[in-house]
């Protein structure tokens, strides 16, 4: 048996001289302000054990992390009817670009880069209001972490509502070619409230467990998608769950992931557990700088990658 | 404990209605000919079980295949330095795109499109006469498959040579941003004879067997790369191996692999197996067809995608 | 003395045949009603001549034409300063591609393409209600022709705002950029209403005028541009003025001009004449089929090329 | 009448405390070794005034000033059928850049960026061998100059032929889209020969000459091309003749002009005159920088602005 608690401890005082690394999102004012100084780092197994270190109850803004619970909201509504809307192909290019969009008559090429996720957005919307889509959003994220507490902060929602130009350029983009079914303001409504959902750590281990044990999270018997469907949203993180990163977190951590602008990672060691790490600095593709090192550290020490120990 | 040979016996059972699907490679002439309707499949378990089904003995051009090896070969003569040459991000684009390359400054993005297995042809060249380097590239497959029949189409090689002018023009375009050190003749030559390198299925799951063993082929002992360097590669062959159908294998397979034109697919099961599958009809971004519907059967009847059971 | 009447009469005769030709624009619901099989033409000459053929009373939706209009506004407020936020190099791409917006931050390539155009009509805002810079282009259009009755067609304003998504998505780009000082709705208020101009032909030629002289309307004794700013404007119109069909009209033409998709194009041969043309069938590239041709047939019959006679 | 040569004086004097301004061609070794420092300027005009300043009696290598005698063999050649194979847009890129040709299936922009000379170079070449295609060039060229002094400079060509490998690859590139049908090494030595001619700029402004008047060299009686033919290549200069520059001249300049990276630039006041400069400094997009500000004075103090006076 594996101590998992010591290896957390070690990373993180390994990890102590480092904190500040990286750079703090600037682009949305709100982020801006997070101290960079933090880390926090929590692991569920799927047998129950809870394992967190420094920050790790702190609640962070989760961004692009909240892709994955939107993506398995929406394949829920829609099956595999949905990859009529969007690809499922690394992107090759930046998380924000527009570029492909025009190459490629409007897909996305897949839901974790920003277009794609506005096209989930308008998916899970399916003609209810923003406020009903966000609130079923906000429930399955409660219902798979298992906690109440999980919030949306309006003051980040409202920040990336005032400056999220590029944002409203891909969705405009996507509904000229007809790609988006409802107003651009509901779509980009639901999709700047998922971003800014606020968990912290251990929230966030406890909501990905899922995708870690077959689809249903064991701490509470809660079903959430099939095996299958399981392996594929983590065969998605895994090729795309980084922007263009995401070859370069294979290569090093080999788990799969998604990681937000708020400095936050979500991986998966699939049969084997759930893993949160938080640190805001951000390396130059636009994920934690810290929290990518940890979790190579971890899979290092505990032979986790999935490919090969 | 499954009947992996029952398990092929079935996949090629539903499979034989629909040989000949698919489109085979004709820009390369001599590819071209082959008849469409073939298919093999073999397994190498790394307790040293060899099971195979169907054309598995049949030899057939492993064409892009080979960069797995290269990249090996390549590794070992320069380590982690290879990547100032090329990148481990998927490229959004056709194996032979050129657009990349002109953005990035002719550092091709990943070692699996052509771009990147021409840079890395440049350096397993290192000083070397072409003939010398495609002697060595030779005698390290015969040694990774344990087997002295493996062999170079001089005829492919040749019908490469002469049409392959879209590789002229990688290769002129990395040497014009002087990311090639050796003359373009001598690197395409190395280039053309490596996909020319002509296998049966079950060498070629011989040959792999090293990625699903920690780096050391179980069966002869040889040890050719560190349990980390063979994790490595099975992450670039994961997010890179298919060119822009990389996410899509991943998704419907969740094996780190390898495609060639020739229609066959190297792919890992880390910790268990290797395997290797050949039918020459091609889908549209450039992989086989039926190998890849193969390949998703045995992973989910065996259960052994790295992405969970 | 050539007999300029004449000439127009010839050219309709023969054209008169081929009414219909081209597709009216469709993504503006409100021009897809006009019918197709209209076509008017007027030459105003610098020393006083008008003469016109067809349907050069009927008015139309000059649309980008009055992106000359536009730019010669902008030029009088912020001058050669106005070259920091568009350029004046041709786009080499379609006239609402986005592509090249992403890959040179936020600039447009010229003014004549929708973001360039999008970018100027920020300029003219410079501080005021979306209001007042349309008053004022409408009362500086009115004053180029010397006619009250021109006016904007509120009807067309409307369709555009509600269906010119690929423009919000330009705009949002833009600002994302920082390159747009105003709201996003603000400058396409002012950007629709433009577009949405409604003049005929005789009008047009007499509001284009003063670019055939020197920058002073000879009729009117209107000084309106100096005369270096007059030849500057002619240049940016052969080089860009027919979006990604700019050298093909400099080829068969051979006169400065601009297109609209309402079907209209007005040139200009310096120190001869302004020319009107409208025929509301376009070209694959967006640009008037028969007013093309017309203009093809002006500058052959009455030697007016700029490259020589 | 206005004093040209005293016009000239006037420039040449003005210039003299700019000379070395700009950046010598430093990517053809024989290029790079040319002294920045001079200065030539030659007018001959349509009534046979010739007029010079400078060393304007200094030969240098004309580069791509010798696509637009090439273009106007092979319009001599395969007429308008020419413009299956190559386009007639400006390019809105570099004059070497690859990216267009994958996006428009090998065919090039236009017949003055690099791709398009070496297609034209394919036509030109119409199964002779080489070395006659060259000396039809050589032949035709000093026909047009009425000077058998031009020559062509082989350790130019051979410089090129050794390090032209963005050439190398851009002719791989639109052979395999079947856009060349003469082996690569044939075309680019064409090609590089080409650009090797070596002249001054009297025998340029001379060799010209035929662009300014209607088609046929007024000194010589020479007919060239047709009235036609000759607007249209003029038109062409105007839209393409400077890369991606070519707008920034029409707007600064307002003549037709080709220019070349040894540092000349030919242009042509259509009616009036042909004119040569040369100052060896180019600026960034690859014309030079001094010899563009000398037309622009030209022009200014001339009217000749195709664009008005």
């Amino acid at each position: 048996m594996m101590d998992l608690q010591a290896i957390l401890d070690g990373i993180h005082a390994e990890l102590l001289p480092r904190l500040g690394e990286g750079k703090v999102a600037d682009y949305i004012p709100e982020l801006a302000k997070v101290d960079p100084r933090q880390f926090g780092m929590a692991i569920v197994t799927v047998d129950g054990q809870v394992h967190s270190v420094g920050d790790a109850q702190a609640p962070f803004s989760i961004q692009s992390i909240s892709k994955v619970f939107m993506l398995t909201l929406a394949l829920g509504k829609v099956g595999e009817q949905l990859w009529t809307r969007v690809g499922r192909e690394p992107s090759g290019s930046a998380f924000n670009s527009i570029v492909q969009l025009e190459h490629e008559a409007g897909i996305p090429r897949n839901p974790f880069i920003n277009a794609g996720a506005i096209a989930i957005s308008d998916v899970v919307l399916s003609g209810h209001a923003p406020r009903e889509a966000i609130g079923e959003l906000l429930r399955f994220v409660r219902y798979l972490s298992d906690d109440e507490a999980v919030t949306i902060d309006e003051k980040v929602a409202r920040s990336e509502t005032q400056t999220g130009f590029r944002n409203f350029a891909l969705a405009n983009f996507m509904r000229s070619y007809g790609n988006l079914d409802h107003p651009v303001e509901h779509v980009l409504g639901v999709y700047f409230h998922q971003c800014a959902l606020s968990m912290n750590c251990q929230q966030l281990a406890k909501a990905g467990l899922y995708l870690a044990a077959r689809g249903t999270n064991p701490l509470t018997g809660h079903s959430v998608v099939s095996p299958k469907r399981a392996r594929r949203i983590n065969a998605l993180m895994l090729t795309c769950g980084h922007y263009d990163g995401s070859g370069d977190f294979a290569y090093h951590v080999g788990l799969p992931g998604k990681s937000g602008v708020g400095g936050g990672i979500m991986a998966v060691a699939p049969g084997i557990a759930s893993i949160a790490v938080w640190s805001p600095g951000l390396n130059k593709v636009g994920n934690s700088q810290l929290g990518a090192v940890a979790l190579e550290m971890l899979a290092a020490r505990t032979g986790w990658s999935v490919f090969g120990d």
